[in-house]
C-alpha cells in the first residue's frame, strides 16, 4: 500500500523506524516490531514499525531520521509499504532464547544483523538475555568471537609478535596501561593498544590517555604511530574493529550482565591482530572478580578461546581491594602515571607494571619484570611515552605540573585516630564520578593513605577535586554518606566486615566492565 | 539543572521519555535508559532518558508524549532537571537475571512499575526473559499471580459458585467458547467470561463474539448482564483486570515466548471471580502442546496454581491435530456457533463442547456431557446465547445467514484422488490471515473435508473468503505455496511425515496463544 511520509526529528541509534496508524498496521496484518520494506524512487529499505492512533491517521507513516535521510525523504512523499517477514536472525535469536547452541553461521547473521541496526530493542535484548541466562560453550564463544571479527575491519600491523594487555578492570585509579604500554614499546616490541572509555568507572585508559594526547585516531594514523614509536594509545571506539560490540554493551549495561565478555574482549584484540595478550585480573574483596578460583576459571576460558583465534594468552590475578595508587580521575591518573615513568610514584603502581609487563616479556621471551624495572629506571619508557605523545598530537614535554585538576576542592579527614582497615573501590570511584569524572577530565580524588596505614584525627585521608560547586558538593554528600576509606581503632571494629539489617535492601549488580 | 522543553509528537505506550544533549547528560552523569526527574510549576514526573547529539543542543530536552501532556508542557517552558536513581524493581529485575528467586514484595514493586510504565523496554525484556531461561518455581508462579491481581481490579459477582473456561489455544477454528458459555449459563450457573483478541491466530473469542454483538463492556455492564443472564462473552482488554499482562504480552510475542503463561491465566480468572474453571488443552501434532505427558505437567502445575489462588481447576487435553469444525475467521466462526446451537453443525465441534462443559458441570455437581447435550438439543443454550446477545447489545433475532462473509473468494480443490492426510492447524490459520482476518471479521477459510475423508480430484478442499483482492490473492499464494490440507493416494505418502533436507531451515519458534 502507498503512505505519505512525515519525518519527526528523532533518531533511534542507527534503526529505521516508522510509525504507522493502527489501521494501515491491521490491513498489513502487522504487529509493533514487525518489520515492511520501503520502496521510494527506486531505492528500497526495511524498517521496524510501531503503531499508533495519536500521531497519525490512516494513510499517513511517521519517519524517523534514520528513514528520512536513508531515502532521502520529505514531507508528503509518498511511499510503497509493503509486509515483509523479519530477519532470518530473529528466527535464531528465539533459537537461542530456547536454549539451543548456535553455530557460526547463525552467530554471523544475527551479528551482521547486529552491525546493520536491523534488530529492535526487544530482540537486542532476548539475544543478550539468553545468552547470559542458557551460556554459551566454548565453541560458542568461539563462533561469537568469529562472527564478531568478521563482521569489522582488521588493523593490520606488521611483525611477527604484536603484544596486547587487557584489564577486567574494576579498579579505580588503574593507570597500568598507560605505564605498560611505553615499557613494552621501550623494549623494541609492537603493542598497539586500543582502549575504551569509562563505563561505569571515573576513568578508561582512552579518558586518561586524553589528558596527555589526543586518542581519536584513524586507522592509518595508528599503523603508522605504531610502525615509527612501536605503540600508541588510542581509543577503539571508532575503529570499527568488532563493532557489535558497542552494541551489546547498549543491552548489558542497564541489566548489569555481561555475557560476552569473553568475545567482546577476544574480538576486539584479534582484530588488533595481536598474537599475545597478558589479561589482568583484579582480584579479591570490593574487585569484580572475587577470589582467585574465580580467576582461574576465567583465565582458563581465555586461554582456550586465545588457543582457537590463534593468540597467546597469559593471565595475572593481582590484588584488587583497593585503588591502584593515590589518584583517581583522568587527570590526576596522567599526572600519577608520569610521575611513574620519571621513576617516582607510588610503589604499588610500579609492582604491578613490574609484574604484568614482566608477564608479557616473559611471554615473548624478552626477559622478566627486572626488565621492566630496568626500562623505567633508566627513562627509556618515559621517553618513548613522549614519543607516542607527541606522534598522537600531544605535548611531548609535558609536565606532571602543567596537567590541570579541579580548582574546587574538600578535604575529608579522619575522625579518629586509628589503621585504614580497608577502602571500598566503588564507593571511592562514585565520589569521583558525582565530582565529574570522567567526563569532565580535571575531576577525581587523590587518597594520602592506603589500607593497613595509620591515620592521626583529623589528618588528611583525600580530596576531592572538582571544576564546579553543583558536583563538589554533591561528591561531598556522597563521600559523608558512604564513608569510602574507613578508619578503625580496633581489632573489634575490625572483625565486622559488614551487618545486615533484618530488611534487607536488595542485591547489588555485578558488571564486568570493558 | 535547567532544561528547555521541546514537544514532539511521538507517544512511547505509555512511558514518559526525555532525550537529553550528550553534554547535559554527562554533566547530570547519566546514561541512556537512566531516568531523571523533572519538576514544572510543583509537579514532578520521572522519565527514561535517551541521548543524542543531532536533535537537541545543550540546554534543550525533546519531551515525548506522556511528559508533555502529564505535566502540561509548551515549546520552550523551563524544566528543572534532576539525576534520579532508577525505580528498585529495576535492581529486583536485575536479582532474577541473576537467577535469585523472588518474594512476594519484590514481584509486586516490578508489577507495579510494569503497569506504571516505569520500566524501559530493555529492563522489560530483561526480566521476561529471565523468567523464560531461569524459569520460576511454583511460589513464585503465585506471587507472580497475586502481585499481578493486585495492580488491578477486581470484578465483584455476586455467587458463590462462579465458573469458567480457558484454551490454551492454538487451534483455527476453534469457538468452543462460543457455545460452552450459554449452555453453562442455560444450567443456571454463573459464567462471567472475559476473552481476548487474537494475538497469532485468525480469531480470538472476542473477535468471534463481536460479529454477534459489542464485546467491549464497561466492569458495571458485565455486573448487570451476568446478574440478569447468568454469563456473558466479553472482551478483556479494557477492564484493568490484571493489566500487566498486557504489557508483558507485547515483549513476549516478538520473541516467541510465554514464561507467563500459568501466572497470566490464572491472574485474570481471579480477577474476575472465578472459583471453578475448566482447561481447554488441545494437544497433538500441530497443536501447542504435543503429548498427553506434556498436557499432564502442565495441567499439575495449572491444579496447584489454583489451589494456592483458591481456584478449582480442572483441566482436558483434547484432540488437537487439526482445526476444530469447519469454519476459521470471526465471522464464519459465528455462524459455525449459531448452526450448533440450533442443534445443527459439525459434530466435532458438538462433541468438544459436550466434553469441556461436562468437566464443568461434574465440577460443581451440575450433571455431566450428557446434560450439555440435552441443553443444546432443547434450545435453551441458544435462547441463552439471544439473551446474551441481546443484552450486550447485538440483534438477539441474528441468523446465521445474516452473518456477512467476503465476497471475494477463491476454492482450493483437491489435485488427485485419495484421503486427507492431514490438516496444518498453522498454515490453514495463515491462509485465514493472508485473507485479512482477525481485523477483517468477514476474512477466513470455510473446509469441506477434515483429516479422513475421501476426496476426488478436483473436488473442493476449502474456500477462501476475502474483502478485497488483494488480500483474496495473497492468501490464494500462501496456500498454494504451504498445501495446508494434505491429501495422499497411498500408504507411502503417508508414512513420510516431513522431509528435513541437509541445509535445514532455522526452527520453527513456538509460542502459546492466550
Amino acid at each position: 500500500m502507498k503512505l505519505r511520509a512525515r519525518p519527526i526529528d528523532l533518531e533511534a541509534g542507527g534503526k529505521s523506524i516508522v510509525i504507522l496508524h493502527k489501521d494501515d498496521a491491521g490491513f498489513l496484518g502487522l504487529h509493533s516490531l514487525e518489520r515492511v520494506k520501503l520502496i521510494h524512487k527506486g531505492q528500497t529499505l526495511t524498517a521496524i514499525i510501531d503503531i499508533t492512533e495519536k500521531f497519525t491517521s490512516p494513510g499517513e507513516m511517521v519517519v524517523n531520521y534514520e528513514v528520512t535521510s536513508k531515502l532521502n525523504l520529505n514531507l508528503g512523499d509518498s511511499i510503497e509499504v509493503q509486509h515483509v517477514s523479519n530477519p532470518i536472525s530473529v528466527g535464531y535469536v528465539k533459537e537461542k532464547i530456547r536454549g539451543f547452541p548456535l553455530n557460526y553461521y547463525k552467530y554471523k547473521e544475527i551479528v551482521k544483523d547486529v552491525v546493520a541496526n536491523n534488530l529492535s530493542d526487544i530482540e537486542m535484548t532476548g539475544f543478550v538475555s539468553a545468552l547470559d541466562a542458557r551460556g554459551i560453550t566454548m565453541e560458542e564463544a568461539y563462533f561469537l568471537s568469529k562472527a564478531m571479527i568478521d563482521t569489522g575491519k582488521i588493523l593490520k600491523i606488521k611483525g611477527k609478535i604484536i603484544c596486547d594487555k587487557h584489564s577486567i578492570g574494576g579498579i579505580p585509579g588503574d593507570k597500568t596501561s598507560l605505564l605498560v604500554v611505553p615499557i613494552v614499546a621501550a623494549a623494541g616490541l609492537i603493542i598497539p593498544k586500543s582502549s575504551s572509555r569509562a563505563i561505569t568507572s571515573p576513568a578508561g585508559t582512552a579518558d586518561r590517555m586524553e589528558v596527555l594526547a589526543p586518542v581519536e585516531l584513524e586507522i592509518n594514523d595508528i599503523v603508522r604511530i605504531v610502525g615509527k614509536a612501536g605503540g600508541c594509545l588510542v581509543w577503539g571506539g571508532a575503529l570499527d574493529l568488532a563493532p557489535a560490540d558497542d552494541a551489546f554493551i547498549q543491552i548489558e549495561y542497564p541489566l548489569g550482565i555481561d555475557p560476552l565478555l569473553l568475545p567482546s574482549i577476544m574480538s576486539k584484540k584479534k582484530a588488533m591482530g595481536a598474537t599475545h595478550v597478558v589479561i589482568d585480573m583484579p582480584t579479591g574483596r570490593g574487585a569484580k572478580i572475587k577470589t582467585i578460583g574465580e580467576a582461574h576459571n576465567l583465565a582458563d576460558s581465555f586461554i582456550e578461546l586465545g588457543n582457537r583465534l590463534g593468540i597467546k594468552i597469559a593471565c595475572g590475578a593481582t590484588y584488587g581491594e583497593q585503588p591502584l595508587g593515590y589518584a583517581i580521575g583522568p587527570a590526576l591518573e596522567a599526572r600519577e602515571a608520569l610521575t611513574v615513568l620519571q621513576g617516582k610514584g607510588p610503589e604499588d603502581v610500579r609492582a604491578k607494571v613490574s609484574q604484568i609487563g614482566g608477564i608479557l616479556f616473559e611471554m615473548v621471551g624478552k626477559g622478566d619484570r627486572r626488565d621492566v624495572a630496568r626500562l623505567l629506571k633508566s627513562g627509556k619508557a618515559e621517553k618513548k611515552m613522549r614519543q607516542i605523545i607527541e606522534l598522537q598530537g600531544g605535548n611531548p614535554k609535558v609536565k606532571p605540573s602543567d596537567i590541570v585538576v579541579g580548582d574546587k576542592t574538600h578535604d575529608i579527614k579522619a575522625d579518629r585516630n586509628g589503621i585504614i582497615l580497608w577502602i571500598k573501590n566503588a564507593e571511592i570511584g562514585s565520589v569521583a564520578k558525582r565530582a565529574g569524572a570522567p567526563k569532565d577530565r580535571a575531576a577525581g580524588v587523590l587518597l594520602y593513605a592506603k589500607t593497613g596505614d595509620r591515620v592521626k584525627k583529623g589528618q588528611k585521608l583525600f580530596t576531592i577535586f572538582a571544576s564546579n560547586e553543583a558536583h563538589l558538593s554533591e561528591a561531598i554528600e556522597f563521600a559523608e554518606a558512604n564513608v569510602p576509606v574507613i578508619v578503625g581503632s580496633s581489632l573489634e571494629e575490625k572483625m565486622l566486615m559488614d551487618r545486615i539489617p533484618s530488611n534487607a535492601p536488595h542485591r547489588r549488580a555485578f558488571m564486568l566492565d570493558r
